[in-house]
């Protein structure tokens, strides 16, 4: 799959609309646009023609007079004819958003300002906003370009491709691309699917982070939903509720049906009389009863759907792409240990368990209807920002300040549990290797000691001296045993524990974008407050965007809650598992020493 | 103390015996002798003046016609009177001695045939007979030399000087100091003493080797005892006796009433009003009840009586030396437990344990009866050889062959456990450094990874959170527990296993003089046979020659059986506390698991 072609057909697909706009600026300062991230690069004194001021977050869209056209920052430019546009929209960073008494410091837009003051994404923990020299991140710049369009068009382009290359289902994409094919104009793959072996910690530059972020929230469509420029679903099949807790919280409604799958059995197949092979897993829903076989693709197609259509629920990256060796035993293994996590993590989900397009992927058959039923998914009008017409949210409307303060703690607690975690992971990863070599190593030296010993008293062939030799050898056997139980440990605990928190580590990997979305919706709201200061805007209207703010709100309220609920339960059960393990460990190196001490009785 | 101050006076009045001999001799190659061994360089064509022949083992002792004399090979020579002399009397290499059908394939000696030909003593296993850099191996040399007079006049010289320096009982030693004052001229300290800190593999020649041998031999007086010119004890009152087991091998006679001694309560204490300071140790034997005082210099004049009357009895070597922090608690506790290990090895071997001296040691007080005792320890006539007198060994005679089979056998297996002991205390110390370190970190690392994880769910203040939180930061307090149980686990286990195993390294290192002393004795009486053959020995002659070197061969095998029935009993209770500590660890570990396991519970 090569997806820098696709992201370079779009953009001529959609180069036309830049002749559109007519006004001009002046650039202020040079600036290096980075052009895979569809930035402009602009020289002083350059006259620019606007293509587009909606872009959000201190940005706006214009051409040169090269006719090359893309981002760049509108701090840098002045307006040729009217001179006060410019700083009359200051880009909205964190701090002046939370803080509005700081509100005036901000009023000029640099790069390193919008960085320094953000409390919620601090580059150090950001996951994909931060690696933006990995070509994931093309797709995310280019999704933000072809999004800008609007939500109505979007899912027209969608239906036409998927038309063309419906087929592509089966054809010959390889089994471990996290590609998606035909949907790649409206869904490409989520920079977070490969986190798990991406360098969190590459900093790819402020300006391209800010890019990003704004693309998050635009094309999720809460910015569209916001304004009420989405369609209503009008259907109220598939309503989701958000309701309060007794903790004075929010959570989603329960699944009045819980199910639970099982993913099991990896299969080799291949088809085209062997052309192609690959590995199918097979899928058992217990309120079924029927067994379904998948693809790692059709994973990754059923993932493509739910982060478009959730935009503010944690889904978690599939299992990480490996190219060598996917057909070994332990890879395939891994791997479906790894889908029965996500699969048991999206099915406890009551939201995603009881989505159509999530029930389709477990029940229907592998023939003609799933075509059907595939084309309708890709076709579902109720996914992004109009997701949110089909949630039933408490009428209450929230407080900002209490908003902020929610979303500036769970803000921290996921920065540290994603500390915690990775740094759990990298102990567990160290105490692996220690027990499968210096420990197993130590425990069996100390064996041998004891053998060499037993092999030297044996010398002396004395009746006399035989039961203490014998007894020195079964004692070495016995810490020769001890070392292999150390390597073999890990298996039973540090390997189920590692597999738990890597999963954590992928769910965390989400919520930057979730909460980067709620401070889109927090910032929409503060702007519209502003329109209406400015005479721009009506209050009845400024009610009406509040009101559908806090549908947004309530879900990522929700789906915060529904974090905590889960962590609270799987962390439990990781530590005791793992305690339940180390215990039994302990006890039959207990047993195996106790064993070899008996040999000592008769000597 | 200058131990080399003391060879050189010792030598200078001993020169003029050197001036006594009339033969002379041809240089037939050069050889450059070792002056600190008692060596004298000679160069081809020299022509030195024959001062002693009856050195043994290949040497002769010469003087040249500048004045100097000493030892030197006699094959490097050849007689300038009766050609023949040289070659009659071959160096006895041990080969040719237990291999008749090799014995004419040893008539020409050379250094490195004598090396490479010995079965018993392997260089790269020797304590003290390869550390000839040693200074220690001086004193060896120069006992040799003195001794050479013969064990009549050795007495009187060793009460002549023991008379002078008798004060020096008191007087300003250091207290860590293994030298011996007052005896030096007749006890040289043994190389043994000094084992535990000399790095064993340093080999210093071939030919100071044998000249070290040889000394072991003459020195000890069991020359002396089978040619029958040691005096007879007369009295009955401590007779020794040699009885044959069950298993048809011979031992000591038991102890008819055994008893145990306490080494206990390190002091500083100090005289001279200060200006010298000193630990002394309290020893209370559960026979008497009676404590008394000692100090390391005691025990190390203790020492000196027990080896130099007891020549086949593998007498420990004490305690190694210590020059700095000999008052800091940890070294003397260690030291305390050494002497204590030490004392049990005496008070347990049935004929020390009844020997006049060692109870002398444990019951005189530390007063004038103390010096009377001391006098009279030290002019005991029954030492060295003549000891052979107050023992009681079967009639039987010993066959040859058998002798052989026994002492190659244990010759061998001295060697190899003196491989496995040094291996384990290795391996022991390593693991102890890995408890200490490696361990312990990596469970306190896994301890801290849980109390962060807890730390970060601290943060989610809702109630339903906190059990966890709690209970998390319990396991890695738990782990952190651990973490600390590892590093202190050693001295539970691993340290009292090194204690022990360490000694038994200094038992060891007193087999290979032991079995030496057990070859000279076979190549004396082997000399006899062939003087017999001669017509220079009547048959009677020989057959009480035989008759004495089996009392010393009854001794030596008892004191191996004594070895066996100890090693048996030492090492099974070595082995029982370690495991039964080990156990008690891993059920440490375990509760502690447990403990933590159940904070889940409520969760």
């Amino acid at each position: 799959m090569s997806g820098s072609a696709d992201q370079k057909n779009k953009r001529a697909v959609l180069r036309p609309v830049a002749d559109m706009g007519e006004e001009k600026v002046r650039v202020l300062y040079d600036f290096e646009g980075v052009a895979e991230n569809g930035e402009l690069t602009i020289y002083t004194d350059e006259i620019l023609t606007i293509v587009r001021k909606d872009v959000g977050e201190g940005w706006w869209e214009g051409q040169n007079d090269r006719g090359e056209s893309g981002y760049f920052p509108s701090a840098y430019v002045e307006d040729s004819g009217s001179g006060g546009a410019v700083t009359d929209t200051p880009p909205t960073t964190d701090s002046s958003y939370y803080n509005g008494s700081q509100d005036t410091s901000a009023t000029t837009y640099t790069p390193e300002s919008a960085s320094a003051t953000d409390q919620w994404n601090d580059p150090s923990t950001q996951y994909q906003n931060t690696a933006a020299t990995d070509p994931w991140d093309q797709g995310v710049a280019n999704t933000a370009y072809s999004s800008s369009y609007g939500q109505d068009s979007w899912g027209d382009t969608a239906t036409a491709q998927a038309g063309g290359q419906d087929e592509g289902w089966d054809d010959d994409w390889d089994d471990d691309g996290a590609s998606t094919g035909s949907s790649t104009a409206t869904t490409p793959t989520s920079p977070t699917t490969k986190t798990m072996s991406n360098d969190a910690s590459k900093s790819g530059g402020t300006m391209r982070k800010s890019l990003n972020r704004f693309s998050m929230f635009v094309k999720s469509g809460g910015e569209a939903f916001i304004l009420g420029t989405t369609k209503s679903a009008g259907s109220t099949k598939n309503r989701v509720c958000v309701t309060e807790t007794q903790e004075g919280g929010w959570s989603w409604g329960p699944n009045p049906a819980p199910y639970k799958v099982t993913v099991a059995d990896p299969k080799k197949d291949s088809k085209l009389k062997g052309l192609k092979s690959f590995i199918t897993y097979q899928l058992t829903p217990d309120n079924t009863n029927q067994t379904v076989s998948r693809r790692y693709k059709h994973f990754d197609w059923l993932y493509e759907r739910l982060i478009e259509k959730f935009t503010t629920i944690a889904v978690p990256p599939l299992p990480e792409k490996q190219v060598t060796g996917r057909y070994e035993e332990n890879f395939v293994e891994g791997r479906r240990q790894q889908l029965q996590l996500w699969v048991d993590r999206m099915s406890c989900h009551p939201v995603v368990a009881q989505s159509e397009v999530f029930q389709f992927f477990l029940q229907s058959p592998s023939d003609k209807t799933w075509k059907d039923g595939k084309r309708r998914a890709e076709k579902d009008p109720l996914v992004g920002g109009a997701f949110f017409h089909t949630v039933e949210a408490p009428q209450a409307r929230l407080e900002a300040a209490r908003i902020d303060t929610n979303m500036e703690n769970f803000n921290k607690f996921q920065k540290s549990m994603d500390d915690s975690v990775k740094n759990l992971l990298a102990v567990a990863a160290e105490s692996t290797k220690k027990h499968m070599g210096g420990f197993k190593r130590e425990y069996q030296r100390v064996g041998e000691a004891f053998t060499k010993l037993g092999t030297t008293f044996d010398l002396d062939k004395k009746p006399s001296s035989k039961p203490l030799t014998t007894a020195l050898w079964k004692t070495g056997a016995a810490y020769f045993e001890i070392g292999k139980m150390f390597e073999e440990q890990p298996q039973h605990d540090l390997n189920a524990l590692m597999l738990k928190v890597d999963e954590y580590k992928g769910i965390l990997s989400t919520f930057p974008d979730i909460l980067q979305s709620m401070k889109g919706t927090m910032t929409k709201v503060r702007d519209c407050q502003r329109m209406v200061v400015e005479g721009k805007m009506s209050g009845d209207e400024l009610e009406e965007v509040g009101a559908r703010a806090d549908v947004i709100t309530y879900t990522t309220l929700a789906e915060i809650q529904h974090f905590h609920e889960m962590r609270v339960v799987d962390f439990k059960a990781i530590a005791q598992h793992f305690l339940t393990e180390q215990i039994e460990f302990y006890g039959k190196i207990k047993a195996t020493l106790e064993e070899s001490l008996k040999n000592y009785e008769n000597v």
